[in-house]
């Protein structure tokens, strides 16, 4: 982060307060409605073992069916790069998934994912979010 | 197609033959040089089920080990988008896999990807490449 020009220190920032959203909010407190605040209104997510998802009535859609019938609890997503894209930008992170299937006990998956990152009306949202399972 | 500027036609092209060389050198003759003209040299991959590998000889290491134990014989893949991201681009694509396991007919797999492109010495190769299955 030493090496960031001011801007890109200041987009991180950005990104990472829709990421902690991702968590709290649509995770933490099954607010759907804050997704609007986390996709553009056309992106893109790639789910292992599904088909394609497109805009955010089918992303909420699946977020909702996935975090009920899992029981998930966290999301914790943390960037490891991050690569300048012309308006865009390319994100890989990994993420801690937890969740309390009922009547099993607590569950934990490591994913990593790529997110194509644009800005619409001035925030930093994912374009394009596809992950997989780490092992 | 038809709305296509004229360079991103060329691109698209350039990205087929690409996408094309992966198929038939990598896939079909086993020619695990080619990855050196479809990644670039610091590209990174994220295959389901293990871990991000970085740079070219890890790569090239995946892919041998994958075709080798999975006997495998082609990846179609086929571009469902492709955006303009700088001085790169961001494809989602399909890719049908098919291999023969010895001793077992043959298998085929659906897999999504998306891959985030840069040019390097004047060619278009894969700079981040993550990819599921998608049922």
């Amino acid at each position: 982060m030493d090496t960031d020009t001011p801007d890109l220190s200041a987009i991180r920032q950005a990104m990472a307060k829709t990421n902690e959203l991702f968590n709290t909010e649509v995770f933490g407190n099954r607010n759907f409605a804050a997704l609007d605040q986390i996709y553009t209104k056309d992106a893109r997510i790639l789910p292992p073992g599904r088909p394609m998802f497109s805009g955010r009535p089918e992303i909420k859609g699946f977020w909702f069916d996935i975090i009920r019938s899992f029981n998930a609890k966290s999301a914790v997503l943390t960037s490891l790069d991050v690569m300048p894209a012309g308006e865009g930008l390319v994100e890989i992170g990994k993420a801690l998934l937890t969740a309390e299937p009922s009547g099993q006990p607590e569950v934990q998956w490591d994913m990593k994912y790529v997110v194509f990152w644009k800005q619409e009306d001035g925030q930093w949202k994912w374009h394009v979010d596809i992950w997989n399972m780490s092992v």
